[in-house]
């Protein structure tokens, strides 16, 4: 089900050029602010608010996906910790923000949201470059669905 | 496996007479600030500090505990939204923050460590009544496991 007011349906966020590939339930986008490097937003492609609202098995295999991409982003990045947030306050269509909290993490024992910061948008050979490796460490379809 | 040089592991933390009940791999506690209404924390019995560090099967019955928490939660508070978040950067213990957003939130667009607000600690009868509030909701075990 597709929500014609909701930003990830009509395809507004994440950022286009920042898409790594699908995932199966979902599609995983590097995040647009990389000064925590390695942050990944996982989308659901339907339009659901709630874990709740999908079905048991939809609900493993999010997760089993949810799971996969922290771990490659772990070991890509030698995470410390991984961050796993689920919130929707702003965009409620499931979309998991899967954050690697670095060794040399400014201010590693607080939320990435109470950290404050210059927001790091990558040059485009940056971007490319961080897509491309992440690519290839995930191992998934780097074709944008219809 | 338990780590005595964990808060959760030696129960320091959450606080004690918080405690919800038993959800099988986990147990739920009232948070102890209820300045987010119905906040809970609900805990993994065994130190794990990764979701990819449990079995498949683990990570699935984790992730359907923490689902019948939040829908039940969602449901008693009337949710706008639900909040989800395992971060552990404090405590590299799998713990999950499950939090009810009200119709009422004073800030509702933002994570919650994002709100400036003076903590609320309940008064010894107003937690008792929570508890016992969620304790029938949930329907669960209210013996603290050894």
């Amino acid at each position: 089900m597709i929500d014609q007011s909701c930003k990830i349906c009509v395809g507004a966020w994440p950022l286009k050029n920042h898409f790594l590939g699908d995932c199966g339930l979902t599609k995983a986008y590097v995040f647009e602010d990389q000064f925590f490097a390695g942050w990944t937003v996982l989308v659901l492609k339907e339009h659901v608010s709630e874990l709740f609202e999908l079905s048991k098995d939809g609900r493993g295999m999010l997760m089993e996906e949810v799971n996969y991409v922290a771990q490659t982003l772990a070991q890509v990045f030698d995470a410390k910790k991984m961050n796993y947030e689920l919130l929707g306050n702003q965009v409620p269509h499931i979309h998991w923000h899967l954050i690697p909290r670095l060794k040399t993490d400014s201010d590693p024992l607080k939320p990435v949201w109470c950290v404050p910061h210059q927001p790091i948008q990558l040059p485009t050979d940056q971007l490319a470059e961080r897509v491309h490796c992440l690519r290839s460490a995930l191992s998934i379809d780097p074709t944008e669905p219809g």
